[in-house]
């Protein structure tokens, strides 16, 4: 049976990874060809009037619909990944996390001066993430021309974060 | 300019993650957007004549290849992670790394008894990971028709553990 609705495939699962959070596991989503079908398609649709150069994605749901909609759309796709991981030269970029602070980084020769860049990511939440890789384009000197999640978590404000930039979500959870 | 063999768009990296290693980097296949297809087409190919239900693949460079294959046949795609990271029910098993052990999981329900699997990864090594990946398979009653990969080291032994699957390697290096 084909669901019509991307958010029919999510599950919620209570209390992962600690009490009080509803994790929203995208892997029901890929585990059914019609899912996944319609997520990559759905990313596809809000980019169909975006002139862009790339297909930017974070590590590692980030990989999950990047890759596909990058070999979709005929686009190069630039992973963005945690520090320590890229072989060849990088540029960085720290940012905060609730407790602490962590580290991402994208290869230097992955996007050149004045490409229009997408980022793909399953999930906002709180932003930091995102807003990191924005800053990993810019420092490289490419434009940030769109985001696309597939869901956003309203209730942490990540939106806000990345106000300036044109952001879209497949869904959007009201809570946490 | 399109490469005609995947293996030019594979960047060689001498010494990393450590001195004597050449790390094989798959990020110069993604980013070009010919590359990206070709790999994906190339195992789509390898598949050509396979009846399978599902495409595994592991974190995080199987998920690069196997989401777009999978998308690509209509297929649905389960993935391997590291211990913690999903969030249902899951299967375990453990393997042995040069120092100490990994553990990977795959959710329970992703797997059902007497489904064909087709395993994706970028690169066989020692074959310890995909060994694992085959026993997780298994536990759940599933059949591993074919192991596809982009790479293979061939100096490493990996295909030998794995001598009872049909595998099939895209680009095969003699050294480590």
């Amino acid at each position: 049976m084909i669901r019509e609705k991307l958010e029919d495939y999510v599950t919620t699962v209570p209390d992962f990874p600690e009490a009080g959070v509803m994790f929203r596991d995208i892997t029901t989503i890929l585990s059914d060809a019609d899912g996944l079908k319609l997520a990559v398609d759905t990313f596809a649709d809000m980019l169909k009037d975006v002139d862009f150069d790339l297909v930017v994605g974070l590590e590692s749901r980030g990989f999950m619909f990047g890759v596909p909609l990058a070999y979709n759309l005929h686009k190069p796709f630039i992973p963005v990944r945690k520090k320590g991981k890229l072989p060849r030269e990088t540029v960085s970029q720290r940012y905060d996390l609730e407790y602490g602070h962590a580290e991402i980084e994208m290869h230097k020769d992955s996007v050149k001066p004045g490409q229009k860049v997408v980022i793909i990511d399953d999930l906002i939440a709180t932003g930091g993430t995102c807003e990191a890789t924005c800053k990993l384009v810019e420092k490289l000197g490419g434009e940030v021309v769109k985001i696309c999640f597939l869901m956003e978590l309203a209730g942490l404000d990540g939106k806000e974060k990345l106000a300036k930039y044109d952001v879209e979500s497949a869904i959007v959870y009201p809570g946490k």
